[in-house]
């Protein structure tokens, strides 16, 4: 059913449609990356726009075609606007993307993630160690009781994840997408494999936040799955081509700016990739 | 009165003495962008700080030359520091520009807008959308009653905001400036048109934001007017030089920073430019 | 006892660990140049995670092995995270570093910064009038009574500033680094000065914020002094050497990153360095 020759057209499509039709995307984001996050949507032909409030927060979810939803950067007011946020999300079966960045640190950050379980986002992208923390968060298998998450960054590997990451896609019903060397994929009923990027994208701060937001940007256009993949697929084939150009972090990171605006849906499409069933 | 050699030979008095004087301007600005808007004012030769408690706004209200307040992303905090901040300025007659962001979405950016119309902003600098929909929400002609105001971009055409802008100038008795393709900018007696720029702006954010941030600089040194054409202008002749050298929204950026720090202040003036009389 | 031989070889130890040992370092710090200070903190081989809640703070100065406080753009949330987290390293004995910025601005950053005297910051980093004024807040010799901070920048120059830079640090046992043209680093013992830089550090914003950053990194493996020295030198030596290959400010910052990366331990301690008795 979903053979890789399906998979790269379905790729091709959702590439295509956002550079048709310009969608908007709201997010709530953490600070430090929120400007990356606003450049990388844009440059692959998605429109940004960022808000703290609750009513704001509502008004995003109801206008844009989907919704990203990262907690890096804890503010009080997060604790009316995210799960306001998230259930009208939910309500309105819009899309929507979750960054449980640092989940387990925090009393707010814990609950916060707690009452999206019940708002069941579409697609979750994190890195290993915060894939098994919220699955263990939400009591779902192969969960981690204790996160290992040491501050932003993960201290397990993406195959240790593939439980968790099966078990929390087929309680969202959406998909779910583990950042790593390679990055895993599934909608909990197949399992997909990206191959590329750039070991620079973890000395700049913000390639998996950016990464959830341009997902969003594709789970306008495309099922979660789709979306997951040809997100992964953009920063992967990117990644490894600005790295070709980079000296370092710096012009790394301008380079992959360019590269995500000038990645053809095709080239994205051919970017390897392996499929296999759960 | 207005004529072209008349306005080319302040907008070259401006530029130098910006870059003489490095005056000091304080901004409340959004998260989003708030990193481009201080290396802008930096680059044309400014000096940036930004806040967001009530009294470090009045402070810098009194210390700076001129203030810049963006409505992008609110925090709770800015239903006090706004208008408190506004209301200073407004009262020891200083310049301040008003970015309008997104105006139309959510309860506290309606009435902090609606609030600013009593301490007339200096400098008013939207797209067409937010031009529209400010006029509408103070009640002058031109206005639209209901906002067109797609998150952060704009769906009208800058003539289109023509009324409208004439109508917030005479209002303020300062100037507005509608960012778009050509941009228009009006003091209510003459409106002048400048060209150039980038189809890149749109491809990076804050564009928009950083120019009210540099506009705002300019107006520590020049009439409203001039300001903004002096902003306008170095971004349009900036943007079309960066271009050139660009592959992508990453190097545009940093190509654009280079360009707005080389800009001459004759190179400036002679940006094309049209002007007539309302 | 502090002879040159002796700092260049602490200089190479504490650059090698640090990109050995890849430390977490959390930060509280402005939304200005947030991007930039994690930036800079993983260029030199360190990792970054920012917050803003008190739990969440002393979450990081539990977990990191030390920690930046950086009193920017302050928030109203800060008035309980930051004596709540400084209290936590102090009783730890937890290296952090303190950022005074903008000091002499509105009541909340006087109140803060007045407690911190009590917490002791490790390693104090500011320009001269920063140092003056925060100084002359905690009632030592050297200080000013007065602020001439105006908005981010300093009216001093660094050499005015010796006297108050060797009080902080007698009173606190650990180091003040102040930053000018010329870098004065003091343990209150010895003076070190450390040379080169560039004219655009100056013309982007962060320059001075992600340095403390990075010597917040450093500060996880050496002493005070070495750790404001090692960082006051990569940043000079990079600084220079991007200055070299920029054409501006948007251009100096991607090559400054670059050059914060490919500095070696060797170039970072032979970097131009005076040392004396207090």
């Amino acid at each position: 059913m979903t053979n890789k020759e399906s998979v790269k057209s379905h790729i091709i499509q959702a590439v295509e449609t956002v550079k048709k039709t310009n969608p908007m995307v709201g997010s709530i984001t953490n600070t430090v990356t929120i400007n990356l996050v606003a450049n990388a949507q844009l440059a692959v032909g998605g429109s940004a726009a960022m808000v703290y409030l609750p009513d704001e927060g509502e008004f995003l979810a109801r206008a844009g075609k989907a919704t990203y939803i990262n907690v890096g950067t804890l503010l009080p007011i997060y604790e009316q606007t995210l799960p306001y946020t998230a259930k009208v999300l939910y309500e309105m079966k819009k899309p929507w993307v979750l960054d449980p960045v640092a989940v387990g640190i925090g009393s707010l950050r814990t609950r916060l993630l707690q009452q999206f379980k019940e708002y069941k986002p579409t697609i979750i992208r994190g890195n290993a160690s915060e894939i098994l923390a919220l699955a263990g968060l939400w009591g779902l298998d192969g969960g981690t009781s204790e996160s290992n998450v040491r501050g932003v960054d993960s201290t397990d590997s993406v195959n240790a994840a593939k439980a968790a990451a099966v078990a929390l896609a087929k309680w969202t019903g959406g998909a779910v997408a583990v950042s790593g060397e390679t990055d895993l994929i599934t909608d909990g009923a197949v399992i997909a494999f990206s191959y590329g990027g750039s070991h620079f994208m973890e000395k700049i701060t913000g390639s998996g936040c950016s990464l959830a937001g341009v997902i969003a940007v594709y789970a306008t256009a495309a099922s979660p799955l789709i979306a997951a993949l040809t997100g992964t697929a953009v920063y992967n084939l990117a990644g490894a081509r600005a790295e070709k150009k980079a000296e370092g972090p710096g012009s790394f990171q301008m380079q992959f700016l360019d590269e995500l605006y000038q990645a053809s849906a095709v080239d994205i499409a051919n970017n390897p990739l392996a499929i296999e069933e759960v």
